[in-house]
């Protein structure tokens, strides 16, 4: 194989802990924030991997019979070993299982251990659910604080005060109580000066709202910017990113979330919540031991709070935890499975109960169709399909290049100013439309909305023949002049959304995709659906509508459309499948729907993955270089593991350890001189027969700690990894034995191993790195690093680009 | 550890063809059908696992190029080596992508295969989706004909036939077409001899249905008995059994499904249809070449078929997807969600179509509340839950119990007196209950019912208080007589259901446990829903009613309860959770009463766990000793690969063969005096460094073919492994090269490995053995069955009931 683009270097796990910090800075883009609180600081020392150390037959006595603090834990942007945290896990729990027998008060720990898994869930449904009722309410009512205030009582907002409001009016949105600023300011809300007092006051509140959040976030929580998943997904897979996860990131993404949203930028709050929520789990891990001290079960617990995310955002919690499932997590067992669900529907219940919408519903856009919907309309869903795929691809292409052109040009400088440009033009070019100006959630909301008989919005405005009218049954009708402004407005929209997105996503304030990309495929939904409607009622008696579309008929429903183009779009852009169609049932609620959905979504991922095959948060992911390790794409390559193990051919030999010849000054030196995470111990240099692997940091830990409180160790004391120590004359100084923290089961394969099952073993067991033997000889190391890098310059990427272990 | 309990044996990968034909009779308990068409016959040679040989660094040559016939194919009762077939099918998409380049057919045939998938989803879809409706039909009108006849045509059910009737009636059950037996035979239907009439006329369809299916399935498909699901599961899991998913399977199961649920024997066709849908799966695989010749690509349609079984049993294709992910399937990559999801929802679409209820609903037990629950109705809701695992552990034991005895006893030689017997006293017993003679979906379709005002039925029999009703809200009404009679009947029905289930399954009739199952739930659910309604009715100024129940308010819905109870029964039974409570909401289609079914569903499964681990399924596995590793359970116990490789500590050691020293005869020697299904190949038998290993099949058949074809092949050739063999003098006899069929990289653990890591390894890559090391030195080895006979052994539970490989 061609092997050209690979830069000569050894094998290299890790940097120092200060080089890690530098090109973590160059690559997150944002400061290191010292008071976050650390994902895993308390992730205590109890290392008890060599399950083997305990059984009977290989009982050892040394002095690191207790397990040294820092032993077993990892340095930050490292990636965990999955294998040893379910192996800790399971000592633990065998641990207090064996103990229960003894005493009551085991016992009660035993059941307690046993259903605390279950208490979490809970909690984390019930804050999450609260938090995201809590951030509707506040972005509803700073939404509209742009346009005016409420005189009962500022704290309500437009539609409270209304309601508040005593007199009787006649438009329902028209209350007295309720003023915009310029009746506010100069008494009146007529006229041009009017209209321009509240044009001001518009871009005026959202700036505030905006810089407020850019400031927020780049002075206390740098990690709360963006939306979260493509680090989410990366840390579910293994990494660390201390802080990501933290109270301050909560707290700072809370509070700026509620502001992004208010500033009218194009940006959702649905990526952020499951930011949100997976912070909720990750901090009230820390009431439990069980989750604190385990990097594995902590990530099971996040997955679980990724699905309740989901499901307040959307209030789907079935789709909530398919999302978790197909997106999100990485490692999923069964039980997760059953617990996520338990965590997702609690939290969209605590939702329901704070009923941020006031209408008692859980979801977001509640919308009931009437009309089944004809085999032959899969044509115009189909074509939705496209649409969708192809915006998706643009999109994905787009904001990535301009992303990659912040990262690498002076523009990555000025956070600030770039949220001050974007937010100034997404406000004044959206107020004087008034499907831009109203908030995106609330525009798709009515796109989906079937125009019923008393229906008063411009997009309702047909030609009413009363005559034909049965009952609730409103046969397809002309358009009146209100649609056809309508239709001119909202593609002004489209236009509008589909260039400030690509700039908006990506910028220093939390900002989630979902609801922009819907938002996208909502509109170009509603006006085809409308362009079909009219169709129909105009030429029904061409080939394709007859047999079905008799006139005075309701024949086609737009607002269908409107939903089938926001799955597409939302499907083109994050590739989802099974959880965005079963989300978008649990919207409608129909099974009948399901097809046209499915069509769409099926459709627009194929077109997407013809032209790009990553979903908008992998590329995100690649471009910010997390060693994420993709368990969807199969590796198809045909090149072995003696490709890609280090060292290469002609590089020196693996600096190996031996287990009975080096003294500590020797393997000092050796840690000094490499910078390799961890070293194999072999029998002899001369053998190469393996017998272990020893992780670097353990290694260090532990022979400063034997210089300290150990009698007789020096420079020249061996260091055996044997079970079994020779008597040493008295003459010789005394020995450290460090069969304690050598990992005795390291994973091997031979160097003629296909690359695809190596990737396999990575993928499925979680694995950092993995041993290369030849006949029996050890022959080299295989990182993860190695494996992503593999991978990049096999797709013809830049190697380099994988920046972390 | 204690090893007392394990019985000296060398390490023992597979009998002979004849021995494992043998076991399989006697523990399968019935013949092998020689006319079944093969589960992987057709899977043909093309064997390019060493992936290395096609690298340009070890290029070779040797008379093996071309694949033998044969080689890396499987025998019955064998587990399949799941890392081989995905190399194998990763090898072949290669072929076929390297290829598209060449030319406009080549480039057809890779869209034609990558879409391949896709079709045969579709195909899955609508014959499963075809024949769950044929059966629907046939069973309702076979179902009648038990108790009459249609005069207007025999082929009409009764409901049917009274739709088709001219003649207006009173009852809409009672139309002049539909003559009951005696009406037929006697000319009346009143009076005590034309109720026997009918009472013997119905005990002797039943008889009829009854023999005849048990005669099909004991002449014709002896796998077409039982459920299936714990088959399917080890097949899944990766074990292979011909014949089971045959065409004979398919049609036999077809007919007698129909003629077992007509019979009126306490059992549903929900699993069978899992059963049904599979056999599609797998005969429409042999459409595609990519499915044919893969057993692994096989599994993963059979995956999606499992979906669609269910969808098209319950009308829920989401609950599905997941009840094949969490019950059923082995390997599940997210792939095979996505085509789950379509060919489920294709089945579902199909069966729709068909219309085979009379109501255009998708679901079976269509239902619709009205009325929210109040908090405190989750106390009832948990005791449901309770009586639920209760009633599992009960009849998992119970049942366990009798098909225990009826392996061990004389009684498993007369299956079909046993299926006379039991369907006798069902018929016997069921006859005079109008709620166990109608069929068992019928009954629950009853129980979930809310009772409306003009519902006629005996369980709607209230006293009506037109005065305090108020639109379609019925408040809490006092029971009326027919409520007490159905009371009654439906605790005999409750009992008789009980205990004729534990006897009905396992007959060697097909026979599902999900509608016997949620009959018993339902019962249980709608007499504790009754009690709490009247007891709310007559006390409701009692403390735990005030505030939410006030008189003359609709407060409690039994037919919740019974659809509760009906959750936590099934969920008692089968373990399943999440799946579980989707199929119920796809039924209700209300989030709204998730929570309750939640709460009841995992008391039920926490419940059912204290007293056994197992649910159905795995207890029947376990019972037929079948090679499943449970993936969903934890391995905690702290025993090492060393413990478990075998030879043991004083066996003689591992048979081993040297790479480059031993003759045709050594190996042919070696070949007959073991039965092991492989061995390893090392350096020599001194260094005992591990090179390869090779499979006992593969090498019959290539030194078979050797001799035959190729000339100067003796037996005191030698047969070389190695990479380049040293050039011969010309009086040697010629070698034999074979590095083609070595597994150049077989997976290896160390000695001081930890078994749940091992366990693990097997689980996750699907492997059939592993070979254990010490020092980079050869050891043992562990093969699947090792690692069950272990777990069995820990589980104190007769490590040789374990019997296949």
């Amino acid at each position: 194989m061609d092997q050209k683009g690979y830069r000569r270097e050894s094998f290299q796990s890790s940097t120092s802990d200060e080089d890690m910090l530098e090109i973590a800075g160059a690559s997150l883009d944002f400061p290191m924030a010292d008071d976050d609180p650390p994902l895993d600081r308390e992730m205590g020392g109890f290392s008890s991997y060599n399950g083997g150390e305990m059984n009977g037959t290989s009982k050892m006595m040394d002095f690191l019979e207790e397990p040294l603090p820092g032993v077993g834990t990892y340095e930050d942007f490292n990636t965990i070993d999955w294998v040893r945290e379910k192996s800790r896990d399971r000592d633990r729990h065998r641990e207090i299982t064996s103990r229960s027998k003894e005493s009551t008060w085991a016992l009660i720990h035993s059941v307690s251990d046993a259903f605390s898994g279950w208490l979490l869930m809970l909690f984390i449904g019930l804050l999450a659910g609260s938090l995201a009722g809590l951030i509707d309410i506040s972005a509803h009512w700073m939404t509209d604080l742009k346009e005016g205030v409420c005189l009962a009582g500022f704290w309500f907002n437009h539609e409270h005060c209304c309601w508040k409001s005593n007199t009787t009016f006649t438009d329902r949105d028209k209350c007295p109580e309720w003023k915009s600023w310029s009746q506010l300011i100069i008494g009146h809300g007529e006229g041009a000066f009017a209209y321009i007092l509240n044009y001001l006051m518009y871009v005026i509140w959202a700036l505030l709202f905006s810089l407020l959040a850019v400031l927020l976030v780049k002075g206390f929580a740098p990690y709360a910017c963006g939306s979260g998943i493509p680090e989410i997904k990366t840390i579910l897979s293994g990494f660390i990113i201390r802080g990501y996860l933290g109270k301050w990131t909560l707290i700072i993404k809370t509070i700026t979330l509620v502001l992004a949203v208010s500033s009218g930028l194009s940006l959702g709050k649905e990526g952020p919540l499951v930011h949100v929520a997976c912070c909720c789990g990750n901090i009230l891990c820390h009431l439990f031991t069980k989750y604190r001290k385990n990097e594995a079960k902590r990530r099971e617990v996040l997955s679980a709070a990724a699905a309740a995310g989901v499901s307040v955002a959307f209030g789907a919690p079935i789709g909530g935890v398919l999302f978790s499932l197909e997106e999100v997590s990485y490692y999923f067992p069964l039980k997760t499975l059953w617990r996520s669900f338990f965590a997702a529907l609690v939290a969209a219940f605590t939702l329901r109960s704070i009923n941020p919408f006031g209408n008692s519903r859980l979801v977001l856009f509640y919308v009931e169709f009437h009309m089944p919907w004809h085999l032959l309309e899969l044509v115009p869903f189909v074509l939705l399909g496209i649409f969708g795929g192809l915006w998706g691809a643009f999109f994905i292409r787009s904001n990535i290049a301009w992303c990659r052109r912040r990262k690498t040009t002076k523009l990555g400088k000025y956070p600030v100013l770039e949220v001050f440009v974007v937010t100034a033009i997404t406000a004044i070019l959206a107020f004087p439309n008034e499907y831009t100006r109203m908030s995106t959630s609330e525009l798709i909301s009515e796109l989906f909305n079937d125009c019923g008989i008393l229906d008063s919005s411009k997009l309702c405005e047909y030609v009413n023949d009363f005559n034909s009218t049965k009952g609730d049954d409103l046969p397809d009708r002309a358009a009146g002049p209100g649609v056809y402004t309508a239709m001119w407005q909202l593609a002004l929209a489209l236009i509008m959304k589909v260039f400030i997105t690509i700039f908006t996503f990506g910028m220093k304030v939390p900002s989630g995709l979902f609801i922009p990309s819907m938002a996208v495929g909502a509109i170009a939904g509603r006006l085809l659906g409308v362009a079909m409607e009219q169709l129909a009622f105009y030429h029904h008696d061409w080939v394709i509508f007859s047999g079905w579309c008799s006139q005075g008929a309701d024949c086609i429903t737009p607002g269908l459309y409107a939903m089938v183009g926001a799955a597409a779009c939302l499907g083109g852009v994050t590739r989802m499948t099974v959880s965005l169609v079963v989300i978008m049932f649990e919207l409608t609620g129909g099974l009948e729907y399901i097809v046209p959905l499915m069509a769409a979504a099926m459709t627009s991922k194929w077109m997407a993955d013809a032209i790009g095959r990553e979903g908008i948060y992998d590329a995100h992911i690649r471009l910010n270089g997390y060693p994420f390790l993709e368990a969807k794409e199969e590796f198809s390559h045909k090149t072995l593991a003696m490709d890609v193990m280090r060292p290469r051919r002609n590089d020196p030999p693996l600096t190996v350890i031996t287990q009975d010849s080096m003294t500590v000054e020797d393997v000092e030196t050796i840690i000094n001189e490499t910078t390799y995470s961890g070293y194999p111990v072999v029998v002899s240099r001369e053998s190469q027969r393996l017998v272990g692997f020893v992780l670097r940091r353990d290694l260090i830990i532990s022979i400063e700690n034997a210089r300290k409180k150990q009698d007789g160790i020096v420079s020249t004391s061996i260091i055996y990894f044997t079970d079994h120590s020779p008597p040493l004359p008295p003459s010789f100084p005394s020995m450290l034995k460090l069969r304690s923290i050598l990992d005795l089961s390291p994973f091997t394969v031979t160097d003629q191993t296909p690359m695809e099952i190596v990737v396999d073993i990575f993928r499925k067991l979680g694995l950092r790195q993995c041993l290369v033997t030849h006949n029996g000889k050890l022959l080299g190391i295989i990182t993860k690093k190695d494996v992503l890098k593999h991978i990049a310059q096999l797709a013809n990427q830049d190697p380099d680009s994988i920046l972390f272990n």
